[in-house]
């Protein structure tokens, strides 16, 4: 199998939040959008992040038992700067996020960052990671 | 915040496993390993997935209680034909992944697809979908 994501997809209890948090409160454009089913958004070159009702993601899993939710995951947005880690946590909070961590250093590769939780448990971390730069051919760097 | 993701973080309670089917099961080439800690590989133009130790995972993000695991999440990686499906499921299997869910047509939208777990729980679907493409500059199209 190649080195290569196509979809991330994440059980979402609540696909109305989910909505109103990127659609809305962010101003993100989904590629598709199916009331009560799934809601993709592109989020990087050739990468789809679908957010799928969490009853039918159960069901196409085969799952025996409800999942339990989110957890074990985060993802990371990255900026230019340590000063837009705070401010775009207060985005993110003004859309409909709550904090889970407050932007500060990272305990490591000289980040500064903050986490918080979308409607539905998805944690998102606000980064500012001064050795890391992605290419204009896509290749990733870490300085 | 753009609508944009750089990083995809998953806690990892058995690096070395997620190593060995990562690196030397599927061949994937890693941009950082840090033994003990954390291993990157780069899965799309600017986007990376880091397989991060599980306690180290928990004490970034300040959590009071262990992760219990990956829950609430797919990864999905498309293929270009139905018959390249169970072949790819295979061929995870060999590397040390468990079946959730063999090769069968799925529910929805014309695609052909199975699951597998990876040694640390996440789960892989592998798909063949007509109506998905890539265009040249990177943009995801649904048919």
């Amino acid at each position: 199998m190649d080195q290569q994501l196509h979809f991330i997809t994440f059980a979402t209890p609540d696909l109305d939040a989910a909505r109103k948090f990127y659609k809305v409160g962010l101003g993100w454009d989904p590629l598709m959008d199916v009331p009560g089913e799934i809601l993709f958004f592109q989020v990087a070159p050739g990468l789809m992040l679908g957010l799928f009702d969490a009853e039918k993601f159960d069901q196409d899993l085969n799952n025996a038992t409800a999942t339990s939710g989110v957890s074990g995951v985060t993802l990371s947005h990255n900026v230019g700067s340590a000063a837009e880690v705070p401010t775009t946590i207060d985005a993110l909070v003004a859309a409909g996020a709550t904090v889970v961590k407050p932007a500060q250093a990272g305990a490591f590769g000289g980040i500064f960052h903050g986490h918080v939780k979308d409607p539905n448990g998805i944690v998102w971390e606000v980064a500012h990671n001064p050795g890391w730069k992605i290419n204009d051919d896509g290749t990733v760097v870490f300085g």
